[in-house]
Parts: C-alpha cells; sequence; structure tokens
C-alpha cells in the first residue's frame, strides 16, 4: 500500500478568483472553458502563467488518473471558525463540507428627494435590503445547522440626499444537508419578494455559484474520532462551512475523511489567525493515528 | 416701493457642492473659509471660477446689503415632492424650510468566514446597520411630519464570503419643528446604540450637515393662501423638505413667503421631472397675486 502526499495547487484561488483549482482539476469538476479565460490584476491569463512554470494548462484534468486508485484520502485544516473554541476542543471530526448559494440581490426602486418625498410615498430599495439583513438570521436559525451571510452592499445613486433607487446585496448561504439548502434559498427567495411587494420596488436574483453539500465517509469519520478520543481528545463532529480540496476528492468517488484543529479566537484568512502549539502536535500525532487506521480499514475492506 | 428680481447664485451647489452658495453669500450665513477651499472635479478653486466671471469672491458677503431694506421675500418653486400631486392640487403654501441633521455612521464589527463562523457567533456591522434601514422609518412616523432617509451604504471588506468588519451608512433627517427634529436625532443615536449591543459591535457618528428649520411669515402665509383661494386654487400647507434660497433669506431677518407648484410624479433632479402647463399658469397667476398683496400688506404695516 502506497501513502502519497498532495501539495493542491492555488486552493484559496487568491490569483485568479478560482478556488480549488488543482484538486477540481483533478477531480474532474474543473471547467476548462472558464478557468481559460481568468486573468489574474495585471491581465496574465491562467494558462500563461501555468505556462511560466511548465505546466500546460491544457492537460491539467490529465492529473485526474492519480485518483483512479486511490483507496482513500485525508485532510488536516484549522477549522477557521470559532466552534471547537467555543467548546474548548483541541480536534474535531469533519462530517463533511456545505454546500454553498451564492447570488447578487438586487432590488430596484425610485430614487427621489431625502426632504420632499413622504416616508408612505418611497420606493425605497435599501429599506427592501435592510429586511433581508435581518431575515438571513432567522432562515439560518430555522435551518438547524446552516449559515447565511450578506457580505456586500451598495447603493445607487448613493448620495445622501435622495431614497436608494438600486440596492444591490451578495448572499452566502450554506448547509451539510441539500435539502435543508435548497430550504433556505427558497425562503430567501420568498422574503425578498415579499419585502420588493412591501416597499413597491422590484427585485432581481442572480446566481454566483452553486457548490453541492459533500459529506465525508462515514467510516472514516469514525475512525477519526477513534484516532482522537486515542490522543487524549474529546471527540467531536462538525460540518466544514468553508470548502476544502477534501470536497473535490470526496466528489471524485474517493472515500474521503478530515479533521480539524481548534483556530484561536476563530479567526481565518486574516493576520490575527493563530493555533496554539499544543493543538498543533496534537492534531499531528491524532491524523498520525487516523492515517494507520486508514490504512487497516483498506487491508480488512474486500 | 421698489420691486427686485433676484437670480441667486448656484442654488444647486452643483459644481462646488455647495449649495445655497448665492442666498447664504448674501446672508451673511457663508463660511467663507470653508467656500474658499472648494474645488471642483478639475481642481479649480471657487474663488478662481468666480474670478473668471469678474466677481471677487473676497466680497461676496457685500450682496448682503441689499437684503438691509428688504420688506419682504417672495419665491415660486416646484414642489419637489408628491405630496399636491396625491391631493390633485396644483399649489400649496411653504410653511418654512425642513430643519437638517445629515450624519455618517458606522457600525464597527468583525469580519470572518461566511462558510465557518455560527450565526450567534458573529459581530456582523451589516446586521446593526440594516436593522437602522427598518427603525429611520418608525422614527420618522412618531415625530409627526418628519422625514429620514438612509442614502448610502458601504461594506468593508465587502467580499462575499465575509461577515461585514464594518458598514457605514448616512442619514439624512428632516423636520419643520426644532424639538422634533433633534428628537428624531436622539431616538437614531438610541437605536443605534442598542442594535450595537445586540450584534456585539461598536457604533460611531459623526455630523456631516446640521440646518435649523426655518419657518416663514405667518402673514405672507395667510396671503399666499388667499392668493391661491383667489386664483381659483384649493389651499393646501405644507413644509419643504429641499432647502431652498428663501430660507437664507428668513434667516436674515426678511419676512419670507413662499409657494409651490405641483411636480409631476413627484419628482425632481432627474430627467423626468415635469410640470403640467396649466400648473405653470395657474403658479404665475397666483403668485403674481401673492406679490400685490405683499405689496399692499407692506404698505399697511406701520
Amino acid at each position: 500500500m502506497t501513502v502519497r502526499l498532495v501539495d493542491w495547487a492555488d486552493e484559496e484561488g487568491a490569483r485568479f478568483g478560482k478556488s480549488l483549482f488543482g484538486s477540481a482539476a483533478c477531480s474532474g469538476n474543473l471547467d476548462l472553458n472558464e478557468a481559460r479565460s481568468l486573468q489574474d490584476q495585471d491581465g496574465i491569463r491562467l494558462p500563461e502563467a501555468l505556462k511560466a512554470v511548465g505546466i500546460d494548462f491544457e492537460r491539467v484534468k490529465d492529473s485526474g488518473r492519480e485518483l483512479k486508485q486511490a483507496a482513500a484520502y485525508l485532510e488536516l485544516h484549522i477549522e477557521q471558525g470559532p466552534v471547537l473554541l467555543d467548546r474548548d476542543l483541541a480536534l474535531g471530526t469533519v462530517l463533511g463540507t456545505f454546500g454553498v448559494e451564492r447570488h447578487a440581490i438586487t432590488f430596484h426602486g425610485q430614487a427621489a428627494h431625502s426632504g420632499s418625498t413622504p416616508m408612505n410615498r418611497r420606493q425605497d430599495a435599501f429599506l427592501a435590503a435592510a429586511k433581508m439583513g435581518l431575515e438571513i438570521y432567522r432562515i439560518a436559525e430555522r435551518s438547524d445547522g446552516g449559515v447565511g451571510t450578506i457580505g456586500n452592499c451598495t447603493t445607487k445613486p448613493g448620495i445622501m440626499t435622495s431614497v436608494v433607487e438600486e440596492c444591490r446585496i451578495t448572499l452566502d448561504q450554506r448547509h451539510l444537508d441539500t435539502p435543508a439548502l435548497a430550504r433556505m434559498l427558497q425562503e430567501a427567495k420568498d422574503a425578498s419578494e415579499r419585502f420588493a411587494r412591501e416597499g413597491n420596488v422590484r427585485v432581481s436574483w442572480k446566481r454566483v455559484l452553486q457548490v453541492a453539500p459533500r459529506r465525508f465517509n462515514d467510516a472514516l469519520i469514525a475512525l477519526g474520532d477513534e484516532a482522537i478520543r486515542e490522543s487524549g481528545g474529546t471527540v467531536h463532529r462538525l460540518p466544514s462551512g468553508p470548502l476544502h480540496d477534501a470536497a473535490e476528492v470526496a466528489a471524485a468517488g474517493v472515500p474521503t475523511g478530515m479533521m480539524f484543529v481548534q483556530s484561536l479566537q476563530g479567526i481565518s484568512h486574516n493576520k490575527i489567525e493563530n493555533t496554539k502549539e499544543e493543538h498543533l502536535v496534537l492534531g499531528v500525532t491524532a491524523f498520525d493515528k487516523l492515517v494507520e487506521k486508514t490504512m487497516a480499514w483498506i487491508q480488512s475492506t474486500p
């Protein structure tokens, strides 16, 4: 049996805006036409950038044959959230990665003078967007484990002395369960239409991203729990809000398991991101046990 | 008795962002130091632009002596709002101009990953701003005649995958009554602090503009009603939400009256701004009567 380490290319998508580039190429999910036209801030295209380091863009999916014989895939990662921190736990077993629905929602109202327009005559696009700001919390709470975020809001004409004519917000909803995620999205759509009607404005939606939830392998989840317990940790299972390369490998049909290590302050992608050294040590120890257990599991599986 | 027509310079402030420039110079309220440093989009300073048309910026306030002998000031204007339209009236008598409180409100939260941060762990600056979006309507409704507008909203980091760390909104509140306006502002401040506490974020306020309400002259308001009635119109009194040069003249102590003509669709500062020709004719007729009545009033006043 062979153990391989993989260093996936560009998980973050920081340069070309395409996260999971390497693992999506390997899983076969990468859209070559879309990726071919991506440019960085200096106008350099992704294929050119790859060529400069000796890689042929047109053949990136060839890497998929490396997965053909894979019996299992394991990944260790920082949590990037506060769940383990809040429970004072070093490690957690990951159930899978959230599915994602990402949309731009635009409310279309009517610009009007801020001084001369009575409140009951306004078609205020910001008011409808503001109602969404509260509603996404109610939707997430009802969803049993999902999250929803409005990360961006822009207003037009965007001047102090005018009612907002056009307000665009971005919505990012996530859940581990496919029907629950679909329900969250439908509830957000219904609410946006209700708020539009109430405020005499129109609403339009545009999908930006849709990612299916990826559940990890049940046997490997159980082995992850064992490895944590035998390393002296307390077992806790949690979904992953962020996407990971593991999700692409799972999508390619390889049994996948993943382990999280606590993030200090629950913060990631930020200069204050950090993890205690003792938790790093515990993470490596437990992950090593998980690898051993997984190899034994593969050998015992017919 | 002399009747003079005045063509005020730059009421809108479109080029230098300083509205009521001419009338504020004349009333003496213009802040010379502030105005001296104003630049247009091409970097040309206001004093240079005036010099190019033969006017000495340093002497603009000399125009104030023209008001010294003024016995009354009258102004005719389109309403720029939907109040007369909704009541199917051609004309209205203006009670005065709203006082204005204009502020930038910034909520300071914490950026966090949209996928990994549970809803109850967020310090979401947009959520607090969204609550303000609804609250300003409640405050205006309680104020008996005031209005409040959030015209601009910006978010940082402003990306789809992060909880909003910083959200800045602009607030414009107006009322004809000084204590009522102060109450509206205090209620907005109290609400912003309550929402900040609820959402574990901070809030900061910065005043951008404060204008006192300007009530017009009671005798001239009564004469305005008479003039409208005698022109065949139905009398209606209303405050002015927008500022007007009349407010500066009233502030300088000159008895001031003002008349509004209906705006089609209640819209102004927009390419669809328009007024029916029959309403323009009626406006000129009634205004002419108001001028005659005002001259008679001046002569009869000891």
